[in-house]
């Protein structure tokens, strides 16, 4: 069972990789960009058997650090 | 307009990011996960008039690297 976890930054949170993107966008000539903002997108092969409870604990313990990231689960 | 860039690597590319995450996984006690590969999210905050062509080439020439990776566009 496939499984994708999108993991990205709060609201209010310093983002430099996004910044940076911006930068370089600007760079190569993007105009129109008014914000970037980084995330991870993590997807999981998890056994048929495995409970939201258990992908939730998963995020929570380790894919996500959520005093500055919120996550979405998205089973495919 | 809000775009999200999600970017993958292409099947057969070695995945240490993911690989590390699995045995963290794995030692964390969570059993039933199979493959983990990690991945990019992109979020892209564009002036109304960007057009899909424009969004294409930002992939394309900085966001993307498409020798390795496949990027999905999703409009919001």
């Amino acid at each position: 069972m496939k499984t994708r976890i999108y993991v990205t930054l709060k609201n209010g949170v310093l983002d430099p990789q996004g910044k940076a993107i911006h930068h370089a966008l600007d760079g190569l000539g993007f105009t129109g960009v008014n914000d970037v903002r980084a995330g991870k997108l993590i997807e999981l092969d998890l056994a048929d058997g495995t409970s939201d409870a258990d992908i939730d604990a998963m995020c929570r313990k380790l894919l996500a650090n959520t005093v500055i990231e919120n996550y979405r689960i998205e089973r495919v």
